[in-house]
């Protein structure tokens, strides 16, 4: 899942992010003003100030970062980037020519990040005349930045589970609400063994044992498209793949995800099962029938001895 | 729990105030601005804008909320109450001698709730002359408010429990950090025929008989000094009693908490069994070992049968 997509899930970002750009307009009424996401290779913008510019930007424009200024701007530092008059940074080089075509003369750009320190995006201040940006303003804005990042970090928490990280169940309906056409996979996780690690070790290490969970399924998930990890809660968990997949390949994926899980340190006894439910396009089947025969096939294949995989079909429950 | 007390536990708190303070001082420069929070009869100003001023407010200074404006303020409708020249308002009586004591000639509140519409506080601007407040300005303060609301809303969230809203862990660990001096008592409460729910009835069900158990726990403390409760996860909740009370009470306070989880339509057969712990004022117990002593009394009263309790002695456990 990108950024890009989880907004979408935000309830209330359309209005803070307008009350973002009138404070920050009022600030510097001068400036056209714009708020971005970006990740690693791409800029979008989101939304910008209401206003007669030369500029040529449209809200939902994709960017390459390569082409944008705020490719520069150092989000470890969180200090803002200041060009009051483009023309005389040498430091830009070719990159002139590009904004010269854009008309942009003055550029100030504050990172946006989230309160773990993952990058959001940026509140920029552009103009086709050169600027001078004073540093009160300049600290006003960054407060007002600030305010608004505690703001999308409320959000996301909202859709993610407190503990690993990982998305939470309301995410997964959410998502399954919005998608749902578009049929998809579940693999419907759960470990084998968990409830004597908490019995022996206690809850610390149970948590533990989650954490690093959901470290390996986001590397299990990493490099695949449209797909995203959550944790249901207790030691269950949901991989959802919404690119239609051949049973062979999802069995490949399903056995190198199992050997992922079954190796642990300090004599932990643990391995997972795993129940696989796919549904088609346009199916109307909803989430919690979807779940169900996924934890129908998890109990199969807990039945066949743990450590293992089934799939759901529907002729086994009948 | 007071919200004065949560407040101490936040964060970030005194740098996002700071920020709000620095933003409406920005936006009002002529006015003495300060954010207060309140409860059902006090108000507690919490930080104030740093100017000359011949108003006489103190950080930290509570006040009778029957003797402050903010007490008219409609957290209903979180429309911002506004007098420019408080001589003029007839509709304040006997009190607008009191403000005249106070030096405030015009008064500005703006209402601070959090998401789900409980009051936090208020934004105020107060001026020893008659003041004129444009509605551009009152407008700008709205939104620094919003976001800052969503901010409190964040901090709130990391000590609560998503699904009940009762405290977490978390809280219960920073509270025993900063508290345990002051000694006090544990119930460690678990539900008796939970997992039956779930497997039964499924998930959703098992949740509403969570978010039930919770508003009954909630029930319960209410009445009770210096007492909350808390959702530790599952079907396990901690009550913690910070007033020293006899074990004939705690045992008269354990039987009603019991018979109050006894009875549930729907054929659930549930009820809940409870351990009880105490720790004296300066003892060295960390919480863990607090929370496993209860948890070994209520052991014990499963053990004799459930819908019972138990008292953590330490002769049992050797």
């Amino acid at each position: 899942m990108t950024i890009f997509q989880e907004l979408e899930m935000y309830k209330n970002f359309d209005e803070l992010a307008t009350d973002l750009l009138d404070l920050a307009k009022e600030i510097l009424p001068e400036q056209f003003i714009f708020l971005s996401s970006i990740n690693d290779t791409q800029q979008v913008i989101l939304k910008f100030s209401n206003d007669n510019t030369s500029i040529d930007v449209t809200e939902g424009t994709i960017v390459n970062l390569n082409d944008t200024l705020c490719q520069h701007i150092d989000f470890g530092t969180k200090q803002p980037l200041i060009y009051e008059d483009v023309s005389k940074e040498s430091s830009l080089g070719d990159f002139k020519n590009i904004l010269e075509k854009a008309n942009i003369k003055s550029y100030l750009g504050i990172p946006i990040s989230f309160v773990n320190g993952e990058k959001f995006g940026t509140l920029c201040a552009v103009n086709d005349q050169v600027s001078r940006f004073d540093e009160k303003s300049i600290h006003l804005l960054q407060r007002i930045v600030r305010m608004f990042s505690y703001y999308l970090d409320l959000e996301r928490f909202a859709y993610r589970d407190a503990l690993t990280n990982l998305y939470n169940r309301r995410y997964l309906a959410k998502f399954f609400e919005d998608h749902h056409d578009s049929g998809g996979t579940v693999f419907f996780l759960d470990l084998d063994g968990f409830k004597g690690v908490n019995d022996l070790y206690g809850h610390d290490a149970g948590d533990m044992v989650l954490e690093e969970v959901a470290s390996r399924l986001l590397k299990f998930i990493d490099g695949y498209e449209d797909v995203f990890a959550v944790r249901l809660g207790g030691d269950e968990f949901v991989i959802h793949f919404s690119q239609p997949t051949s049973a062979e390949r999802l069995s490949e994926m399903a056995t190198r995800l199992l050997d992922s899980l079954m190796t642990w340190d300090d004599d932990f006894q643990l391995s997972a099962s795993l129940g696989i439910a796919t549904y088609s396009i346009n199916s109307e089947i909803d989430l919690k029938t979807l779940l169900k025969n996924a934890d129908f096939a998890l109990f199969q294949a807990k039945k066949s001895g743990k450590n293992a995989y089934q799939f759901f079909e529907t002729e086994k429950i009948v």
